[in-house]
C-alpha cells in the first residue's frame, strides 16, 4: 500500500443515485473514493462502475447520523488506505427528506429531517477535517495538490423558508450555518469550506416526468459535479463560500 | 371566570430574568400572561413583581423541549383559563446557550443548543398557534383586537455563521428557519409570526461589567419589549416579519 | 418665534398623497412639519388639512434631486423656523418611479430613476443630517426628546432584482446602500438610520380597484406611518436598522 | 474574414490591469477579444501580448457611460469582425472607484461612482445583449459552444453598506440589482447572467505592498479569470447566477 500512502482521498456521504453518484464518478477521475450510504444495496452498483472504468473506489454502508458508526468508518478507512491517509475532498451531500405537510398536521417526524441532517453533517465534519489538516500538512513541493475542500449540498430553503416547509427549511438552514462557521474558523487554516444552492429540481431516475417539455429545465447531475470539482481546485488565494445552480429557465 | 372566557392570554417561554421577564411585563399591562421557565425559582419573583403591579401572572414551570410536558402545560393553562381561553400573543424566547468553542474539540453537545431550541420552537409552536387561530376566530365587533403574534428571538447569529460559533449557529439558523416558514403558512391565516435579530448584549445582571463605560452601549431589555408589544399592534395589512435590534454604536 | 427655537421639526420628502401624508400626519401629531414635493398643488391640502386639525405644517415645493434647490429649501426653513431649528425625524419617500419594462427596447429613461431617486436621497440626507446632529446635541435635561431617525422608505425591489425591474431594483438597491452607510456611520453618533422594505401595494387612490376583493390585502398608509413613529421612538440601545412591512396574505 | 464570421467573440470592459488583463488573457484562448478601457495606453501592452501569444486581441478606448461612444464601438467590432459577428462573452469589469470618505465632506463626486458605474453597466449590458442573443441562436450543431455569458464584478460593498462608503456601496448595490434582473429577464432565453461578489484585496502594482507578510492572502487576478471561464462553460441546466471570491485568511 506504498503508492496509496502519499495519495490523498475523496470521500461522499450520501453517495447514492443522482447528485452523490456524479460526484463520486467526477472525483474519482483524480482520487481513490470512499462512499458512504445507509444502504449497501445503493452503493455496489456505482462502486463497480466506478472499479470497472479506471477509478478506484471503496463503498462503506453507514449511518452517518450516529457517531459511533462514524468512527468505526474512520478506522475502516484507515485500515485500507494506510494509517496516514488524507483527504483531499469531502462531500456532504446525505438528503434531507423533502417534504410538504402542514406544520399543524406534522407529528414527531417533523423534527427528523433537522436532527439527522445536522448530525450528519456535524459527525462527518468532525470525522473528515483532521484528515484534511493533514492533507494540508502534506509537502506539495513535488507537483500541484488542491486545497482540501469540504462541500455541503444545500438548496433553496437554505435561504428562505416556506409554507409547509418548515421541518425541510430548518435542516438546510442549520447546515448552511454549520458551512459558514466552518470554513470561518478552518479557512484559515487552509481548508475550503463550501456551500452549494442547489435551486431547482435535479434531473434522477425518481424526477422523470417532471419538466420534460422544456430541455434542460432540470439540472444535470453532472453539472453539480463539475461545479464541485471546480470548487475544489480553487487556489486558496480565491476560495469561493457560496454559490448557487439553477435552471436558465428556474424562476426565482 | 366568566370575563377570564373572553380574555385572551400572552404565553411566554423562557420566562427568565433579561428580555423574558421584560417581555412579561410589558404584555402583562394588557392580558394575563403564562410564563413558561425550565426552573420555578427563576419564575417566583417574576409572577410575584407582575401580580402585586396589578397584573395577573401565571407561572408554569416546564421544559418546552418536551413535547408531552408543553401538552400538559397547555391542559393546565386550560384548567385555569377556561378550555375557550384563546391566545393573544406567544413568545419564543428561550435561549440557545451561546458558547464559542473549537469544532474539533466540542464533544456531543455540539448538538444540544441545535436540538433543544428547535425542538422547543416547534413544541411552543405546535402548542400555541391552534388557541392563537382560535383567537383570530373570535367575534372583535366589541373592541378592538390585535391579531394574534407569535414572535421568536433571534440573534446575529441566525443571519451569519461564525469561527467557533456552529453549535450556537446552527440553532439559531433553524429558529429563523422555523419562523419564515410558519409565517408565510400561517399569515393568511391571521397570524402575525415575527422574527427579531437582536444584534448585540443585553444589560442584565449577567452582563454587568460589559462596556460598562459607553452609555446605552448594551440593548435594555424592556426596548426589545416595547418592540415585541409594536409587533404585536401591527395590523394585518402591515406586518413586519423581521426587524433587527441593534445599540447605536455596535459596528456591524 | 422664542418658543419654536426650542422645538425641533419633522421634514418629509416626497409628501404626496398615500405614505408622504400619511407619515406628514402622524410626526404633525408631534413636531411642526416641513412637507417637500415637487408640485405645489399636491401639498396644498394636506398642508390645509393639518393646520386646520391643529397642527403645524409648512409645504415647500422643491426638487431634490437638485442640490441648490435643497440648499435654498434648508435656507427657507431656517427663516421660518430660526437659525437654530434642528430636525427630530426626516423621511425619505421619494417615489422611484415603478416601471416594468423590456431591457432592450428601454431607452435612456432607464437611468432616470436611478439618477433621481439616489441624488434625492443622498441631497436630502446631506441637507437633514446638519441639523439631525445639532438636535442630538441639545440639552434633553427637560423633558425626553427622541434620537433624531432619519428614514428610507424602500420597496422589495431593494432586496431581489426582477425581470424588467432593472430600472426600479438599482434604484432601491441604491437607497439601501445608502442607508445602510449612513447608518454605520451617523449611528454612533446618536443618529438613527432606518429603511424600510415596503412589500405589497400601497392602498391609495392610484391603487383602487386592485385587491379589492380581499380585505386588508393592501398596506394601510397609516401603518407605514405608525411603524416609522415607532422607529422614531426607539431609544438608542436598540435600534431598528431595517424592517419590512407585507399584507398577512401576500407570498413572498 | 470568413472564418471570423462563424467564431463568437469575447468581449470586457474594463481591462485595465488586474482582473481585467488576466480575464482577457484567459478568455483570448479560446476567443478573440476585444478589449475596452478609458485610456489606450493601458490598453496597448495588453493587446500586443495577447496577439504576440497566439491570441487575438483588438482594443478600442472607449467611454462606456456615454451611450454614444458604446453604439460606435459597436459599429467598430461589426466592421472588424463582420457583420454577424457575435458574442460568447461579456465582462463588465469596470471599477468603481472605492473611496472612504466622511458623508457630509463629500460633494458632488459622492454621485459619481454610481452614476458612472450604473450608466456603464446598463450602457454596456445593451450593446452587447443583442449579439449574445444572436450567438444563442446560432446552429450548434457543429461543436460545443457555451451559453453566452454576461458577468458582472461585483465587491463586498455590493452585499453591504459601510462607514463612509455610501457612494462605493451604492454603485455596487446597484449593478448588482442590473445582474439580477438581467439574469432573470435573459435567463430564460439563454443567456447565463453572473455577479461575482471580489471579498479581498486583488494582487496587482496598486496593491503591492499590503499584506504582504501573508502568503496568498491577496486574491490572484488569475484566479477570478479561472472563476469568470467556469460560469461561462457552466452548462444551462445549472448556471451560477452568484459566487463569492475570498482569500482563505480573509475574515468576514
Amino acid at each position: 500500500m506504498a503508492s496509496s500512502l502519499s495519495r490523498p482521498i475523496a470521500i461522499i456521504a450520501g453517495a447514492g443515485p443522482g447528485t452523490g453518484a456524479a460526484v463520486a464518478r467526477r472525483f474519482a477521475q483524480t482520487y481513490p473514493v470512499v462512499l458512504l450510504s445507509r444502504s449497501a444495496s445503493s452503493l455496489d452498483p456505482l462502486v463497480q462502475g466506478i472499479n470497472q472504468n479506471g477509478g478506484s473506489a471503496l463503498g462503506l454502508p453507514t449511518d452517518v447520523t450516529n457517531p459511533e458508526n462514524m468512527t468505526s468508518t474512520m478506522t475502516q478507512i484507515q485500515n485500507h488506505f494506510g494509517a496516514d491517509v488524507s483527504i483531499a475532498a469531502a462531500i456532504f451531500n446525505v438528503a434531507s427528506k423533502f417534504s410538504r405537510s402542514q406544520f399543524l398536521e406534522s407529528g414527531p417526524e417533523f423534527l427528523d429531517s433537522l436532527e439527522a441532517t445536522a448530525r450528519g453533517a456535524s459527525n462527518f465534519s468532525k470525522a473528515v477535517i483532521p484528515l484534511m489538516l493533514a492533507e494540508g500538512r502534506k509537502d506539495t513541493s513535488h507537483g500541484e495538490r488542491y486545497s482540501p475542500t469540504l462541500i455541503f449540498t444545500g438548496a433553496t430553503a437554505a435561504m428562505k423558508g416556506g409554507s409547509g416547509l418548515g421541518s425541510f427549511a430548518m435542516s438546510k438552514f442549520a447546515v448552511r450555518a454549520l458551512a459558514q462557521s466552518l470554513a470561518r474558523e478552518f479557512g484559515p487554516k487552509g481548508i475550503h469550506v463550501a456551500h452549494a444552492v442547489i435551486d431547482g429540481i435535479i434531473a434522477t431516475e425518481m424526477t422523470k416526468g417532471y419538466k420534460d417539455d422544456t430541455p434542460d429545465a432540470k439540472i444535470d447531475p453532472n453539472a453539480i459535479a463539475e461545479a464541485y470539482w471546480f470548487l475544489h481546485t480553487q487556489p486558496r488565494s480565491a476560495f469561493t463560500q457560496e454559490l448557487d445552480l439553477r435552471p436558465y429557465c428556474e424562476s426565482w
